[in-house]
């Protein structure tokens, strides 16, 4: 056999609908409250927010989803995007497990993102928007808008999370290459942003606070929408295009995985190759092994609490059942800036609490380790993010080393890391610390949970 | 028709050889010299740089050379590469012009170079040899060849011109991630490097510098030889895939270029896509109009002497016929750092002579404009180099405008520009200036060419 071994997809087998696993939940998930009333939510409720169709999506519990033709098409530039056999890194470990991961750095933002941003550029270019409003962390999301934006002819601004902004200038220079806004947060643009520096002069921000920022700018001006890049239910139902065509290719390879890798930071790379599979399961299909990867220093899923909590720092967003550190909880300033979030995907929280998903957590540092291993064998330098998915591999593939199991894994390389290079000459010059979940920290912000009925 | 148009090759098209267009040249070329006895160089005279596979390469005058299959099949990561119709610039331009695009920024380098870097890494592994030296000027080629070297399991070491060394430190974060070595030249690590450090303490490099450094280190060890991304004929036929896979998938279009268009700096990326559709015309099939575009700060086909003059500063290399600025010449410090080269590959030189080859020069503030412009209708930021074919395209597309003309023209697109956001970040600052070649300097550089014959 030859050491690259790649599945194509033909351009032709781009899903021509994206699946939604909410038709396929064993218990329906708790419903979305009103942050005021603390009622459910209904579409008007999100109006001032979302386009129409990104509501019915939101809300939807059909099993597929028509992906429009222009979003297709857009897709069509990088999709299908290649599955690939790690036969050398599999050489290298000396292991009996077959590993496969999906490649979604290919895409001109270098991540999965753009996955979405298309579909939410093309939803508000459809119902008139002008201009869409946005928070990022470490840059892929907003970079990924930006792209979207240039392509549907929308105004974008974005929101960056300021240790982010200031590490990272160059994810600053992609977007306004594409004509989008970067605005450091918190800002004094809003009044979530002016009230956090009354507090806090020198706050590096938090995704929570950004996202604050970007809501309140949205729901001021008629012609603005907000657009999220992780967490709620339509970007992750936009995701699941990933597992979709790896399902084929997984096909072509003559193989079905025994265990599916992501990490998680809002869920929506996880998510996306994850619930198709997940949900042949759910339907009485084939059952795989799920572990989702997060960072030690932001361990929602394997120490936060399930609970109702605000998506935001500022409490403007609606009110969703999910595990979380806690709305106030800042994560200390790791590499990967897409996983620091306190919160998960509600659908990811509630399938972990039904105990579908197993999640697990790693310290940065043998992650980076991990990525170095993968990209001397590979090729490819993967994201910060993605590392936490390559240790979780390498780790599990090392395990049937030990046991002669021949197990087949799967995992998501959520994109490249090209823009992340400052994180990787930190990590060579051995600069790079672990950082620790701080108890007395979470413990406040836990404490801090709204209570619900 | 849709605005996706791409054009993707099945694997089992990569090609099997690539095109070597000295079995096709009209007029042979000049020999290449000795640089000692000025006497033509036989295949033992360039053993202490390269394996003897490469020597047989650079001397060969066979039409096809056979792609050896581990070469194919770490090609096959990425390869066959799309082939795009750029139907949204075309929209954005209001042309009746076909722009097509080659893009080569999908190799895991970001550039077309590991299509040399890989089969060099392989013969030398091939071969025996351990360590492998080479310098670079962008990182591009560095990049590259660290990649090939952690694939092929060889130790690489990589001489960066100072001044890209400083301005791009994620280039060399990105080659150690291979596990490469990256040294600042000029360095004290040779006598070429010490011997300008004296004369000049404060020196930014050159690629010619750098060259020196690289050979001077290779010759010293028996274990060890030496790599250059571009100029030799060796490198231009790997670079050969390019068009070979394009003019497969210009016949997917059911189109053929009237006009083929690339940046040159030392040629490799312009060859690549030009040479076998030039060899189809030099046997007597289709004419194509061939526009080199490069940058005005650095003249070399638009402005140097077709002469016999040396690849580098210090001298060490053989004398090869090519168009040339001097080997002393310094090109100022624009941000195409993979255009900053005193010479031109001979091939292109020689066809260029011939008139086979129209040479054009453009000022960097136009080119960055224009790649932006490409950016926002295409959705991928091109490296700054590219940027030079990008604005000559576009230049021609406006032309066809005017005129009413339905050309077709492709471009190669040789690289992203996610690794040159430093370069977008002046232009969009308003910070980037042109740069004019200097005459005075151009002159005492021509003044000091070598007296041959």
């Amino acid at each position: 056999m030859s050491d690259t071994v790649k599945y194509l997809l033909d351009e032709s087998r781009l899903p021509k609908a994206w699946y939604n696993i909410n038709a396929d939940l064993p218990e329906p998930m708790a419903p979305v409250l009103h942050p005021g009333t603390k009622q459910p939510v209904g579409p008007d409720d999100l109006a001032p927010l979302f386009p129409q169709a990104v509501i019915q999506q939101e809300m939807s519990t059909e099993r597929e989803i028509e992906i429009p033709e222009p979003v297709r098409d857009v897709y069509r530039q990088w999709r299908p995007s290649p599955l690939y056999r790690a036969r050398r890194l599999e050489q290298a470990l000396g292991t009996p497990a077959r590993i496969y991961y999906k490649y979604e750095g290919v895409s001109p933002a270098g991540s999965h993102k753009p996955n979405t941003a298309i579909p939410q550029a093309f939803y508000n270019q459809q119902e008139g928007v002008k201009r869409i409003t946005t928070e990022t962390g470490a840059g892929q999301w907003g970079s990924s808008l930006a792209l979207a934006g240039a392509l549907f002819g929308l105004e974008i601004a974005v929101y960056m999370v300021k240790v982010s902004f200031n590490q990272k200038p160059y994810r600053r220079a992609f977007m306004e290459s594409f004509g989008a806004t970067c605005i450091a947060s918190p800002s004094n643009t809003t009044e979530a942003g002016r009230a956090i520096l009354a507090k806090n002069p020198d706050s590096t921000g938090s995704l929570g606070i950004a996202i604050s920022e970007a809501v309140e700018m949205a729901v001021q001006r008629d012609d603005t929408k907000y657009a999220l890049g992780s967490v709620l239910n339509h970007v992750l139902l936009h995701q699941t295009v990933i597992g979709l065509e790896a399902m084929e290719q997984m096909a072509m390879a003559d193989d079905y995985p025994d265990m599916i890798i992501g990490c998680t930071g809002g869920g929506s790379n996880f998510a996306g190759i994850v619930f198709p599979f997940l949900g042949e399961q759910l339907r009485g299909g084939r059952k795989v092994d799920i572990v989702a990867v997060e960072p030690a220093a932001c361990p929602t899923l394997t120490r936060g609490k399930f609970a109702y909590d605000f998506g935001d720092t500022g409490h403007l967003t609606p009110l969703t059942k999910m595990h979380t550190l806690g709305s106030s909880f800042v994560p200390p300033g790791f590499h990967a800036g897409g996983l620091r979030y306190h919160g998960m995907a509600p659908q990811i929280s509630h399938l972990t609490h039904l105990g579908y998903i197993q999640p697990r957590a790693y310290h940065q540092t043998e992650c980076f380790e991990a990525g170095l291993q993968f990209a001397r064998a590979e090729g490819i330098i993967p994201a910060p993010e993605a590392n936490h998915a390559v240790k979780a591999t390498i780790d599990e593939a090392l395990r049937c080393r030990e046991s002669g199991e021949a197990k087949s894994i799967l995992f998501n390389l959520c994109g490249h890391g090209n823009f992340d290079m400052q994180a990787y000459t930190d990590f060579l010059a051995g600069k790079l610390e672990d950082q620790e979940y701080d108890e007395a920290e979470g413990a406040m912000a836990l404490s801090g949970l709204p209570s619900v009925g």
